[in-house]
């Protein structure tokens, strides 16, 4: 049994939505699809989602929303006619956005609620289709599914008793679909997701119906080892683990938001990412365990926008709690760090430059000052990490040994290396300046050589 | 003007004291002189300090301490009659030993006192033994010196008004000899200082009257790059910085005790390393900067003995206070940490594995289960570091790479590494077994190559 979770661009137009469907019919394990909203048809295209903030925005505001509104039902008009389905659903969508605009529902937060609209009127068109295609298929709201989230609009979390409800829907026939990205309060608030929200119900679906396998289609072949603004036609990944997915997705790696699937990870449900467009195509399994036959790395990620608070204090190794205090005055400041390497007399603590900004700036290095009496206290910006991926690497002598030659062999100082907690990633410090070549230089080395 | 001291070797027997002599004579800059008690004349000896603590651990159990004190003096004795000196001081001190035994004396702290009569006996012989050979001398007692010290028995702490009063000795004649080890409260009490006791009072001297340099004679010809029991015959290293010096301490470099050197870098005075026994010999210059001629990487330092505790919990890096409260459980445990390596769901936090007796490991390993929640707590003994150390490594394209590569051909995996904070300094991780192969492969790529 398995869950298809379908992504904006897999659902833009009817002409998508055919793919979708001859996807869905071709394999019976199929029982249980979730979709997202329509999303670009062509680069300069709109997403429904966005449609929807902007009916919001100027309902809000007290402006004239017609134009958009009449934009986003033309969305659903067109599919439906292309489809051959009856269009009574526009009026129905029409109705419904009206009343939350109007303020005349139970809704209490009204941007989760139109936001909403986009996946719910979408999973109600894929299922009428499916029908009329002579295959059952049965729309599923998330509040008959079971979805029960905290409340918290925008940024709701599924509560852990949902999983047992959903596990209810196996019994069911037919093609269940249900629009992602949102569910609801015990006393039936709608609450949606953060970001990666489809990607969010797909994988709680997959979890609580204990699916085989969790499907994500999506435009792109497979995840790639390496960005592909970075490097030209890079090699796909076939398989990956829970772990390595997890530590690309921190630096630069946006298939989608790692997160998002922690539900099926942590139910241990494999999860294959296909795309639409080529379905046969072999795609990328992300499970907890791999073959390690590609060697020991597996992907390179990249990330710019970091910053180095620098500290040297003579003497420090004999200062107990140093490390800590320095520490305690970030989280003091509600600073949240990423790394903390440390020599004899000084320490770094890196972090995301957007955690800093000016003013706090000011206020830790006076702080830093004053309670640590320091000797020097400097602040690097423009600092970007480079990370390789791999099961098995730490155990395998010389990776480091390629790595750092590979920076060197593109003339790129290394800054910083962070190695030895993790056993899956080795990250490396660098200027910003340094990413293309440093990435390319290491993508020969590990994937060309 | 020079300050000059004679670690225990340079001043064991009367044939050494001649070297001694003949090295101050031959430079009139070398107006101040600080000794230790003497040392070992051959393997097999015993330091006179370690008999005089043996002396006090007899006197204080009332056990019979006569042969140790007969054997103390004859040490003395055999000194003056070889240098055709009067023996009569050997009477004093045996007056001196008994009365501070007997507790008839001002001194608080019985065992600092018996200590201090090694250094305090070899000075005043020093200083007759240079007037015998027409070079005008003075023996300074460290109080008429103006060593003033805080009242830590056995770790006295100088203060700073002392270096105001040493100034005003640089107006005497002649050489002045001044015992190392001891300096007195300003309530007139005798105090020891900590481990490297004569290399503190040569340093505090330097800075007090302003030297030019601080010559550091010892029994070695220079600071080698690496340790000579596991490479042999080294090459020497000509200059160091006090950075360099201080990093290469750290890990196991034993000429002398880093710390015991502050006062001197703190003034900023050049520290010469020396050989009594080959003072043509160019020694080691260790000051504020060098020249970076002979590449980046001056030094190899290794250390035993650390371990690691590894904790991983998945969204780690979504929790903020975590790294600051794992140290905190480890700084409440009165526990010092050296490195704290972290991934995006994991951190470790290396430490001496001295820190942590297996009664606080399950204090700790409870702590970390139950405050921090963590999905796995592990601990890796058995863990070594190795360092390499050079002012300028971290803008050298490369470093990182050639010791990476230096680890794999040696077949030893790379466990850990610390970089990006300390500029001259790079820490590798590694199982103890490997420290050989490692720094013999890293030898030979940084020095041989």
């Amino acid at each position: 049994m398995r869950v298809a979770k379908f992504g904006g661009s897999s659902v833009a137009s009817a002409s998508q939505l055919k793919k979708v469907a001859d996807i869905l019919i071709r394999d019976t394990e199929r029982k249980f699809v979730v979709v997202s909203a329509p999303g670009k048809r062509f680069a300069e295209d709109t997403k429904v989602t966005d449609l929807l903030i902007q009916l919001g925005n100027l309902s809000n505001s007290n402006e004239d929303y017609r134009t958009i509104l009449e934009s986003i039902l033309a969305r659903f008009q067109e599919i439906l006619e292309e489809l051959f389905l009856p269009t009574t659903l526009v009026d129905e969508v029409r109705d419904k956005l009206q009343s939350i605009m109007d303020g005349e529902t139970v809704y209490t937060h009204k941007m989760d609620a139109l936001k909403a609209t986009g996946e719910d009127t979408l999973a109600q068109i894929l299922s009428l289709y499916l029908n009329s295609l002579g295959h059952p298929s049965s729309y599923v709201h998330p509040q008959e599914a079971g979805i029960i989230v905290s409340d918290e609009p925008g940024k709701a979390q599924v509560l852990e008793e949902s999983y047992e409800r959903l596990y209810r829907l196996r019994d069911k026939e037919g093609i269940q679909v249900i629009p992602g990205f949102f569910g609801y309060t015990k006393d039936n608030k709608l609450m949606a997701f953060p970001r990666g929200g489809s990607d969010i119900t797909g994988a709680i679906v997959a979890a609580g119906v204990k699916a085989d396998l969790y499907e994500n289609f999506t435009d792109v072949d497979s995840v790639y080892c390496v960005n592909p603004n970075i490097v030209d036609q890079p090699k796909e990944i076939h398989e990956l683990t829970y772990k390595e997915m997890r530590e690309l997705s921190y630096a630069g790696f946006s298939v989608f938001h790692d997160e998002a699937l922690i539900p099926a990870f942590k139910a241990k449900i494999p999860v294959s990412i296909k795309n639409t467009n080529h379905p046969d195509n072999r795609g990328t399994m992300i499970s907890a365990s791999r073959d390690l036959t590609n060697g020991p790395v597996v992907g390179i990620a990249s990330d710019a926008g970091f910053l180095s608070i620098y500290v040297s204090k003579y003497l420090m190794n004999r200062e107990k709690g140093f490390g800590r205090h320095l520490l305690q005055i970030l989280e003091e400041e509600d600073i949240s760090f990423e790394h903390a390497p440390s020599g004899i007399d000084d320490m770094s603590v890196i972090l995301r430059e957007n955690q800093l900004s000016s003013e706090k700036e000011a206020i830790v290095l006076k702080r830093i000052q004053e309670e640590l009496r320091v000797d020097t206290v400097t602040i690097e910006r423009g600092l970007a990490m480079v990370m390789i991926v791999g099961e098995g690497m730490n155990s395998t002598i010389g990776v480091t040994s390629k790595a750092s030659t590979a920076f060197s062999s593109a003339g790129v100082n290394i800054e910083m290396i962070n190695q030895g907690s993790s056993e899956v990633s080795m990250m490396f410090g660098i200027k910003e300046e340094g990413i293309k070549a440093a990435v390319q230089s290491l993508y020969q080395t590990f994937f060309e050589a």
